[in-house]
């Protein structure tokens, strides 16, 4: 029987710590390969490249493991692994250890995430895993340890229909952490402020920051489980129908 | 009693021709105020940028309708549109009226619901409408026709809560139109199929391409609205949580 055949993707960028992290997690689980961004490609969202070509090149960054970069969003990479790379259906797509939070309504702008969506839509089992520090010096030891353990039980026990997972990690050293809580994912939100600069010839720029706002006071929630010490997991699903919109809209719109 | 604010955005760029029939239907709503991309972004998905900053200029392209482009991806322009150039919070959000279908999972992949999306975290009432016509030549009459409809519908009723509408127009003339239903999202997905080209120094390129498969057979879903002659409108939730996931991962897995 062959091993497990393991896709490794992430928004960092093939560069980054949190990807070789995750491929050490990983490698004794199976046969692994990795498609990575050639840059950094945080914030990417769901984009995918349909107004220019992409490139893809064979690099030699993790000893034995094969391993490409492309120049296309975290989509393109798993969409591209899929068709040209991998020669056979793989059984695993993990995607990070992202350099940061993916927790709460983050999911819809990352493209860690993005990556294990795309990978879903192919019919793979997928997770996405996230650190909750943003800082240079990150330890991503512990988000490592669970990765492995995640990586196991869906290799082992299969995801439910149609659906993925959204790991995150709180900034904890292991023997610190409290377990794993399966949860919701919080509503939660970005309260915007765009910082006003001038550039030298006096006309005005913008950098998007802002403040992340937790409404949510629940305490199944992914922001409650990490502000607690656990690991978070919320199963995600890409139909974004709001089925009990559908009977609201029959019952009061004249359409 | 101040008239409705209404906020117009979309994906195509807004020298689009579909952002022209958006502004037009909706002007006798309310007070309109465009701030779109100043360069196409289809297929940005709800990406945001943070590693550069944001140029926003005001532009004179719509009679009397107060207008900005924007360097920035859909969801930007919604951001900075809220930030920096609406004065009060908007009692509307409109997005397109994209040039091609954002039905079933090109929700995902389409910045102009993306937009809508980021409104809808605003909590701004919104709705993304796009025309099933990729063609240069593509007449955007009967688009414009229901985007009038709805959005009066969105201002006379409102929406469920953290819940939007995306909603799609069939490539028929206006009295070949069969009415609206409500739908939700078809499972369907884009088999990809990557074209490979090789530059003029020998290097291979690749073009992401592929085939749109329904495999879904029901008669709620917005694929079978369209088919049929139908508009179609899916409401859409920004909560990516499998509900059902979490009983499942707690009774299944040993965590």
């Amino acid at each position: 029987m062959s091993k497990p055949l393991i896709l490794v993707v992430n928004d960092d960028g093939i560069t980054a710590p949190g990807i070789r992290a995750l491929v050490e997690a990983v490698r004794p689980l199976g046969d692994v390969v990795v498609v990575a961004p050639d840059s950094p490609q945080s914030g990417m969202g769901h984009a995918i490249t349909i107004n220019k070509p992409l490139r893809l090149h064979q690099v030699d960054l993790f000893e034995g493991i094969q391993s490409y970069h492309c120049s296309g969003t975290p989509a393109d990479c798993v969409k591209i692994a899929v068709d040209k790379v991998m020669h056979r259906h793989p059984d695993l797509c993990v995607s990070g250890i992202n350099h940061g939070s993916n927790s709460s309504i983050n999911v819809l702008y990352s493209g860690t995430m993005s990556a294990a969506v795309e990978a879903c839509l192919e019919g793979i089992p997928s997770v996405g895993f996230s650190l909750c520090d943003y800082r240079h010096e990150a330890d991503f030891a512990a988000a490592a340890h669970y990765a492995r353990i995640v990586s196991q039980q869906i290799l082992a026990n299969g995801l439910p229909k149609a659906t993925l997972l959204n790991v995150n990690i709180p900034q904890l050293p292991l023997d610190r952490i409290q377990g794993v809580k399966v949860c919701r994912q919080a509503v939660a939100k970005w309260e915007e402020e765009f910082i006003e600069r001038q550039d030298p010839y006096g006309r005005n720029y913008y950098w998007l920051s802002g403040n992340f706002v937790n409404h949510d006071h629940g305490t199944d929630t992914d922001e409650w489980a990490l502000a607690n010490g656990y690991v978070s997991i919320v199963p995600v699903q890409y139909d974004l129908t709001a089925h009990h919109g559908i009977a609201h809209l029959n019952a009061n719109w004249k359409l």
